[in-house]
C-alpha cells in the first residue's frame, strides 16, 4: 500500500503542479481584463482623474512585485518539495542528472522573476526605455514555451497532444506581446493577450484534470483518437468561454 | 439496398457539407468584391454622400447579424440532423464521444457567430475599439484552421490533401485579416481577403465534388500521385478565375 | 541509338527549361539593379528632371508589357513544344492526365502574365491603388513557390535538395515584395528583391548544369553527400556574387 | 601513440574552431552592451556633445574595419591551418571536394566580411541608404544559420541538439536585425540583438566544451536524453547570465 500511495502523492504533486500556475494565469488574466479595458475607457472619455498615468504605473509597479512574489514561491516550491533537488543538480552516487524536471520549472519560474524586476525598474525609475517590460515579458514566455517544446517529447499521445495545444497558446502568446513592444497601448493586442492568458491558466487546469485526475475519476485512455479530437475542441470552447468572461468584464467595467 | 441507399445518404449529406459552407463564403466573397472597390473609389473621389462613414456602419452591422443567421444555421444543422449527436455530447452506452465530427463543425460556425456578434456591437456602439471586428474574425478564421488541422490526420492521400491546400487558404486569411488590425482600411489587404475569400468557397466546393462525387460520376482514385499533382494546379485556377471575376467586378463597379 | 538520341532530346529540354526562365530572372534581376539605384539616387539629389514620377511609371508599363510577352512565349512553349500537351488536359486513351509537368509550368507563367497585366493597369489609369502591382507580383512568385513545392516531392537526395534551396529564394521573394505592399518605396527592400530575383536566375541555371549536364559533362552523383554540401556552398557563392554584381552596377549608376 | 595525438590535434582543432568565433561574438555582444545604452542616455538627456551622430558613426566605420579583419583572420584560418584545404576546392586524387567543412566555415566568415564593407561605405559615404547596413548583417546572419543548417543533419543527437538550440540564436538574430531595418534605433531591439550576440558567444563556447571537452575531462554520453534535458536548460541559463551582465552594463553606463 505504500507504493500506491506514494503514486496517489506524486499524482497529487503533478496535479498541483499545474493547477497552482493555472491559477497564477487565470488570475493575471482575469486581472488584465479589468484593467485594461478601464484603462482604455479612461483615456477614450478624457477622464483624467481616474486615467491618470501615474496611477498606471505604480499599478504595473505592483505587478511587478506580485510577478516577483509568485515566482520565488513558484521557484522554492519546486526546490524544496520533499520530492525536489533541494539545489543539488548533480547526484554523484547515482551519476546522473538530479530531478531535471524540478530545475526545469525552476528555470520557468525565474524568467517571469525576471521580468517582474524589469517592470518594477521600468515603471519606477525613467532609466530603462518604457518598451523593455514587454520585451522582458515576451522573452520570459517564449522560454517557457521553449522549455516545454523539448520537455513533451517522447511522451503518449494524449499527453503530448494537450501540451502542444498549450504550446500555440505560448508562443501566440510571445508573439502578441512582442508586436506590443512596437504597438504600444494597442488595446486590441492588450486584449487578445489577455484572453490567452486567461485561456493558457484555464487549460492547464484542464490538462491537471486529465493527465492527473483527481481521487476518484477514472484515468482518460491515452491511445484514444477520439479523446484528441475531444480535447482539441475543448482548448476551443475553454477560448469561448474565455471571450465570454471578458465580455462580462469589459460590459461591467463600462458602466 | 437500404446499406447501398445509407451510403449514398451519407455522400449526399457530405456534399452538402461542403458545398452549403462553400455557397456561404462564395456569397461573403463576392459581396466583398463590390463593397471594397465601391468604398474605396468613393473615397478617393470624395463622394461623400455615397461614401458616408455611417453607411457602411450600417452595411458592417447588416453583415453580422447575417453572420449569425447562418452560423446559427450551421449549428442547427450540424446538431439536428437525423445523424447528428442532438445536443449529446458523450454516449454512455457505448462509452464513447457522441458525434465528434458534428460537433467540432459546430464549434467552427460558433466562433464565426461570435464574430458576427462583435461586429454588430462595435458599429452600433462605440464602446469597443473600431479594430476588435477584425480581430475576432480573424481568430474565428485561425479557429476554422485550427480544428480543421487536427481533423485531417489520417485521411487518405488525396482528402488530406484537398483539405491541406484549403489550410493554406484559411491560414493565409486570418494572417490577412491580423494585419488589418494594424493597417486599416487598406484596400490591398481587403481585396486579398475578399480573394481568399472566394478561393475558400469554390475550393469547398470542389472537395464536395473530388471527395463526394455526386451521383452518376466516378469516384477518384484517391492513391493516384496524379490527381494529387492535377488538383494542385487546379487551385491555382481556381485562385485565377478569383482574380478575374474580382476584376471584373471592380470594373463595373468603377463605371 | 534513337532511344539515345530521345534523351538527349529530353535532357536538352529540360536544361532549356531551367535555362530560359532562368534568363528571363536574371535580366530582370539586372536591370532593376540599375533602376532602382537610379531612382533612389534621382531622388535624394532632387534630379527632378531624370526621378520625374511620370518616366519611372512608364519604364513601370513596359516592364508589365515585357512580362506578359514573356509569360506568353513560356504558356505557347510548355504546350507547344513537340513532346507537349498542346492545351489537351486529358487523355481519354490512358484515362490519365496528359503532361501535368507542362500544365503546372504553363499555370506559373499564367501568374507572372496576370502580374504584368496588373502592372500596366495600375501605371496606366489611377482607378486601381498603387501598392496592388506590388501585391500581385507577390502572390505570383507565392505561387511559383507553391507549385514548386508540391513539384519536388519524391524525387532523388540532390534533384530535392537544389529545388529546395531554389524554395529559399523564391519564397523569401515572395516574403519581400508582401513587405512593399506596405512599405512603398523602400530602396533596402527593392534592392534585397533585386538580389533575389539575380538569385533565382543564377540558381536556376545551376540546377540545369547540375542535373542536365549539356552534352561532354559526366552526372553528378545523386546520393552523395558531399555534392549535397558543396552545392549548399555554392548556392550562398552564387549570392556573393549577386552582391558583387549589384555593388559594380550601383557604383556606375552613382557616378 | 601518434594517432592518439592526431586525436588529441583534432580535438583541440575542434575546441578552438568553436572557442574562437565564441569570443568574437563575446567581444562584439559586450561592447554593444556599452554603447547601446550609451547612446540611448546620451540621446535621451540631450547631451549633444557625447552623443554627436558623426563619433557614432565613426564608430560604427571601426567596427566595420574589425569585423573585415575578424573575418579575413577567420578564413586565412579555415584554409591555411595544417589540416586545411589550401584553397584548393575539388582533390583531383580522391575524385572528391576537398575539406567542405572548412569551405563552408570560411563562406560563414565572407558574409560577416561582406556585412564589415558595407558598414564602412554607409558610414563614410552618404551614397548608400543607411539602413543597409542592417538589411547586409541580417543577411550575413542568415547565411550563418542557413549553412549550419545543412552542416549538421545526421549528426549524433547531443551534436544535433546543442547546434539547433544554437540555430534558434542565430535566426532569432537575423529576425531582429531584418527588423531593426524598419524601426531604426530602436533601442528594445538593439538590446534585444545584443543579448542574442552574447549568447551566440558563449554557447559556442559551451558547445566546445560540450562536444570537445579540453584534455582532462571526460566526455559527455551523446545519447543520453537527461544530458538533452540538462543543456536546453543550460542554454536558459546562459541566456538569464547574459542579462544579468547587460543590466549590470546598463547600470555602469547609466552613472
Amino acid at each position: 500500500t505504500t507504493k500506491r500511495s506514494d503514486g496517489y502523492m506524486k499524482k497529487m504533486g503533478n496535479f498541483k503542479g499545474h493547477a497552482l500556475p493555472g491559477s497564477f494565469f487565470l488570475l493575471f488574466g482575469l486581472w488584465w481584463s479589468v484593467k485594461y479595458p478601464f484603462r482604455y475607457l479612461c483615456q477614450k472619455r478624457k477622464n483624467i482623474y481616474l486615467g491618470s498615468k501615474a496611477g498606471f504605473q505604480r499599478l504595473e509597479f505592483i505587478e511587478g512585485i506580485i510577478k516577483i512574489v509568485f515566482a520565488l514561491i513558484g521557484m522554492m516550491g519546486e526546490q524544496f518539495v520533499p520530492d525536489g533537488p533541494h539545489l543539488k543538480l548533480y547526484n554523484n552516487e547515482k551519476k546522473q542528472w538530479n530531478y531535471l524536471m524540478n530545475w526545469q520549472h525552476a528555470t520557468m519560474y525565474l524568467f517571469y522573476g525576471i521580468s517582474g524586476l524589469v517592470d518594477i525598474v521600468t515603471h519606477s525609475t525613467n532609466v530603462l526605455p518604457e518598451a523593455l517590460d514587454r520585451m522582458m515579458l515576451s522573452l520570459a514566455v517564449f522560454m517557457e514555451g521553449f522549455l516545454f517544446y523539448y520537455h513533451i517529447h517522447g511522451r503518449s499521445m494524449l499527453d503530448f497532444h494537450v501540451h502542444q495545444l498549450l504550446l500555440i497558446t505560448v508562443f501566440g502568446g510571445a508573439l502578441c506581446i512582442f508586436l506590443e513592444v512596437f504597438f504600444h497601448n494597442s488595446i486590441v493586442l492588450e486584449m487578445f493577450r489577455t484572453s490567452l492568458c486567461i485561456l493558457h491558466g484555464s487549460w492547464l487546469w484542464q490538462i491537471g484534470f486529465v493527465l492527473y485526475p483527481p481521487s476518484g475519476s477514472t484515468e482518460w485512455n491515452q491511445e484514444d483518437h477520439n479523446n484528441i479530437m475531444f480535447l482539441t475542441m475543448c482548448y476551443c470552447w475553454h477560448y469561448a468561454i474565455t471571450l465570454l468572461i471578458m465580455a462580462v468584464n469589459y460590459t461591467l467595467v463600462s458602466w
